[in-house]
């Protein structure tokens, strides 16, 4: 079993390179700033990747889909088989994140990370898929915690493991996405533990709870965090009322910045991956970009915790990575304007009269 | 010379496929509702297109620079050739748009709708570009009118003319951007008539204009639209205040719509035409994605009063129709889950447990 010794925890950025980058931006035949978001999107990747000339290669998405115990509290709109009729899904191509993650050009993989139901493939695999499971998903923290401390860390270990294995590859933009019914429950007692929040300010829909699917919800979230104490760090919190996706991403974060990745933080279920990551290594937060802000309540709440601005407001409230895929053309604008715009000197345009 | 009998206009949505089509996106492998905007957009192309199967085909910009005599009254930070440079900046592919456009895969055209600055094009020209010229730049509006009637209807045909030969080519997305030294103040009075809205609400710091310039434009266009009496109709008020550029967007705005195209509105310049295209016909609006909320102040009040909820808040103030090449990526995911996502009974998911 793995220990918080064996993850190496990323550094913040170097900023040896910001003044020079500033000025390679500054200089491109447009008045300073106009280009806002994409300014210092540039500047963030540079600096990441070291270089005044940052480039995306490789982009990819990592979904790690797994199962929760507390989705026998009927927390969901959707059964738990759902978990894995969707992996069965992304990997035939059909579901939401497949179609987006082609539409922007991003590698697209699947990990299980603790199903529950056997998965059977009965057709074609034609996209990464690799078994990391944990277990058959987690006990329920209703009752008792989701998983041990120990695999918890194993958790971490294998998802930083699996973006270490992208890293070979040559990615450096690199995404994570969940599937996993009831995995909305798991986030927010996380987020309630960890940004020390009243349940309710953390409960949403989820895929779309009415009013009293939404007031069950609330119960037995208030309930499951009145049972266990709030003690130990934050390993310990996502052992409770984690998944064993949102460990696995919670390592992805961590190796993705120990690699220089630029990461593309997707919604409400990958936010909260963070929250334990960003306590665990605050400097995690440097390769971070809020890709969107999503629809389900609590996910604004959790972005502000970050003092997060996120790239996109679409509405969306799916996962999967959706929201971080969607980002990706923002990133490559970014990359593209620093690496082929012209300077004001070398298109022989005046610059401001000043 | 045109007159208005000349251009056809849009026609309201048929909405006969609309049941149809938003049962196809319901019956998609995810929660109803859960890709938010990517839903309605989808059934906008697919209404717009008269087709449960919305495709993106050639997508284009056209970039239409035009010089404006109000330049000589001091309202903008850069002198007037800096019009004619960038022009010739985009035609050697070094400006913003050009690395923006290329990155999301769009054909790039710039139109010289009337450029004051004789053009020298000591270089190959690798986009594709047209002389349509209404001559070197408008009148002095703090003096007189921008352009007579006639000018402005032919300008409108113009842009006409030059959007259905995209259309001819295949084209059924287009983004209209815009170049010209001083078009934020033929913007901003445009908005201020149309939108009948006192000018400081209208007036911003365009390229970067300081608090000092700021006060001076405000002034220079306070007395141009006191100068100018508020009557005729819209096509007047352009010809009072706008810009030949704004003229032939103002066109392509219409015949986009008549063809059948979706149209990416761009920022505050490029909006102000739209406030010209939709008093002429409101129904151009049918066929519109407002693909960002500029930071240029007065273009969210504009959006406001179109009741629009722009895609993208990047913080650009740039023009060029740089914040609808950003958006197009999101109108590909859009189209992309429409076509390949999977249905619950095809993929073999359970629906939601009701």
């Amino acid at each position: 079993m793995s220990t918080l010794n064996d993850l190496p925890l990323p550094r913040a950025l170097d900023r040896a390179i910001e003044a020079e980058l500033r000025r390679i931006i500054d200089m491109k035949t447009k008045p300073p700033g106009s280009l806002g978001r994409l300014e210092s999107l540039a500047l963030q990747m540079g600096l990441i990747q070291r270089t005044v000339k940052p480039r995306i290669e490789r982009p990819a998405m990592i979904v790690f889909a797994g199962d929760h115990g507390i989705a026998k509290e009927g927390v969901s709109s959707y059964p738990q088989e759902v978990t894995a009729q969707m992996v069965a899904n992304f990997l035939s191509g059909g579901a939401a994140i497949n179609a987006l993650s082609r539409s922007v050009g991003m590698t697209l993989e699947v990990v299980d990370a603790g199903v529950a139901t056997p998965l059977l493939f009965p057709f074609p695999i034609d996209h990464g898929y690799e078994r990391l499971s944990l277990g058959l998903g987690t006990r329920n923290f209703a009752q008792e915690p989701a998983m041990s401390r120990e695999i918890a860390l194993e958790g971490i270990a294998r998802g930083a493991a699996r973006v270490r294995h992208h890293a070979s590859l040559g990615t450096n933009v690199i995404g994570f996405g969940e599937m996993g019914i009831a995995n909305t429950s798991a986030a927010a007692c996380l987020m309630s533990r960890l940004c020390d929040l009243p349940i309710d300010e953390c409960v949403g829909r989820g895929t779309g709870l009415d009013d009293r699917g939404l007031a069950h919800k609330r119960d037995v979230l208030g309930r499951a965090l009145a049972l266990h104490r709030n003690e130990g760090d934050a390993i310990d919190t996502l052992a409770t009322f984690g998944g064993f996706e949102i460990a696995m991403i919670t390592g992805a974060y961590l190796a993705a910045a120990c690699a220089g990745m630029t990461i593309l933080v997707d919604g409400f279920i990958a936010t909260s991956a963070l929250l334990v990551a960003a306590k665990i290594a605050p400097d995690v937060l440097d390769y971070c970009v809020f890709a969107h802000a999503s629809n389900e309540t609590g996910h604004r709440r959790m972005l502000a915790h970050f003092d997060a601005a996120p790239l996109l407001q679409l509405y969306l409230r799916l996962g999967e990575g959706t929201g971080a895929a969607l980002a990706l053309p923002i990133l490559r604008a970014a990359v593209a304007f620093v690496d082929e715009m012209a300077s004001f000197e070398s298109a022989g345009v005046s610059n401001k009269a000043d």
